[in-house]
């Protein structure tokens, strides 16, 4: 583990790219967020748009701009100079410690597999996204990387899911499967001998099935569940919190004068309530089961989401996740 | 199809069973909401509690409460004596038209399934659940009845939705599937087979696949998914609602003296957004693809909601729901 942990930004990957995520970088480091950046896709003319005193922080590494949202995954690992396979080929190599980008999730998930390569020992690694809930954040894995998993693939779900609770600060989180009921006897046999699996497991603190309806209750840590399942899962918590939001202004726009005042009197409140129902509070999505950090920043990230993609992915290498993972194999 | 429909109601079912059912029937048939109702599980002796003019518009039919929430689905067929075998038989004798019970769940469907029998060209008789949304209802349909499914059921799934659709008043309804993209390449295999499946069968208007996070949205009449997917995505949506509500609860008694005025005005917006998200407004559960109307009535009824169940049930009847579903067959 190197003192300064060197991350790695795709400066091309995003709707707001690269400016933003130029500008998010520059923030990073102005903020002393982060140590260094290795900005990849970056030329040597961009230099003029840094501050000059943030310099000998900023390293430029050449690639191309050829994924796109249209590119499938494993047509990535063709691409071999676009940024998204230098920078796993740099943690590969041991000259990044991590990589952010903001670019093709499944491109960035398939050279994170097959470039940077899996941990040993993990067979599937997967989406770990940070969810708010009473009480504090709680884990959901996997948010999309593994469409179907084998009962076996549940482990190292729930690996990655405990590491990243850890990071997070909680101490030997519980671990629930995702199910359409608690007790024993309900759900697809996949989860039921999942079940079986994480109970035998001596590194793996389980603690039963959860349904949807208790996913922000208190003393949740970590949820796992498959990657078909837990992407509609966060969608759709995404288009529920939507539309109760836009619900309550219709109410409040079709409301009288009074309710429009008790609005105005409740701003800051409701500010409040966006903010505790925004997951980005609680940092990136990781890819974790590779030997990297890899976190994913939304496609839409304005320079401040990049910004603070680039601290959690620096923080992960300050915390040594990727051994918190390796110690429970 | 008689004039009146017959009801039968389920008088065991359910956490408030069995005063709050009998005192929904009695609400139902005082207001009018259905023409008579065949108490199940009733014995004469309850008879002083209806009001005398009611007398003629409701029968008993002796039962055993013999089905709780620890029975298993199948054992229920060896329970010929029970309240929801006898409503299942009584509907396919054609001693009833409609059958309502907020009973046991998995019990309930493996006794319209077994007892009262398929439709037949139906393999997968399925939940049909009524959600909010932009420009009115919408339907998921597989809410929980089959946690695994194959592509072609998925065209049962479909018609059971679209029936249930124009039930609720929507002409022409669009069929999507639930997945965790819109590309066509995106999802497992199953809903990529499926989507083929819908696509050539010129009774159902299909529209593609949607995401989560559009479930809400405008021009969404039907979303076909499996019953582990379907029923998760409910149950989050109960859960993100509940803990939306509960923060903005816990922002205002956190907030000072203005924000609780704020709120106090605020109040009947609060309400109204409360009853926006409220699927109950739309009527019960519907477990379509049987040759019988059933409704699944909310384990934890009121009068009110028993009520609700019983006039929905008395409209399906009428709505000849079950030939909606056999005309696309």
């Amino acid at each position: 583990m190197p003192e300064k942990a060197r991350i790695g930004l795709d400066l091309f990957g995003g709707d707001n790219a690269p400016m933003s995520n130029l500008e998010g970088a520059i923030f990073a480091l102005k903020n002393n967020l982060i140590d260094e950046v290795h900005l990849i896709g970056g030329e040597e003319n961009l230099r003029n748009k840094i501050p000059e005193n943030l310099h000998n922080k900023i390293k430029f590494i050449k690639a191309e701009n050829s994924v796109d949202n249209h590119t499938k995954p494993t047509e990535v690992l063709k691409l071999k100079n676009s940024s998204i396979y230098i920078g796993n080929e740099m943690m590969k190599k041991g000259q990044l410690d991590a990589f952010v980008s903001a670019g093709n999730t499944g491109a960035l998930l398939a050279a994170g597999t097959f470039v940077t390569g899996r941990i040993e020992g993990i067979d599937r690694p997967a989406l770990v996204i940070p969810l708010p809930g009473k009480n504090g954040p709680r884990v959901l894995v996997d948010g999309g990387a593994n469409a179907e998993l084998k009962p076996a693939h549940y482990i190292s779900l729930a690996k990655e899911g405990i590491a990243f609770a850890k990071f997070l600060g909680k101490k030997n989180p519980k671990v629930h499967i995702l199910n359409i009921g608690t007790e024993e006897t309900k759900g697809t046999k996949i989860v039921k001998d999942a079940a079986e699996f994480l109970k035998k497991d001596d590194k793996i603190n389980y603690a039963g099935f959860i349904e949807g309806r208790n996913i922000f209750d208190e003393n949740v840590d970590v949820i796992v569940t498959d990657g078909f399942t837990g992407n509609n899962i966060l969608k759709t918590i995404e288009g529920t919190a939507y539309y109760i939001l836009s619900e309550l202004k219709r109410e409040v726009s079709n409301g009288g004068i009074f309710t429009k005042i008790g609005a105005m009197l409740m701003k800051n409140s409701l500010k409040g309530l966006k903010k505790s129902l925004d997951y980005r509070q609680y940092g990136g999505t990781f890819f974790l089961g590779i030997n990297g950090i890899l976190v994913k920043a939304h496609g839409s990230s304005d320079s401040e989401a990049i910004s603070n993609a680039l601290f959690v992915a620096n923080k992960a290498v300050k915390d040594k996740i990727i051994d918190k993972i390796k110690d429970m194999l």
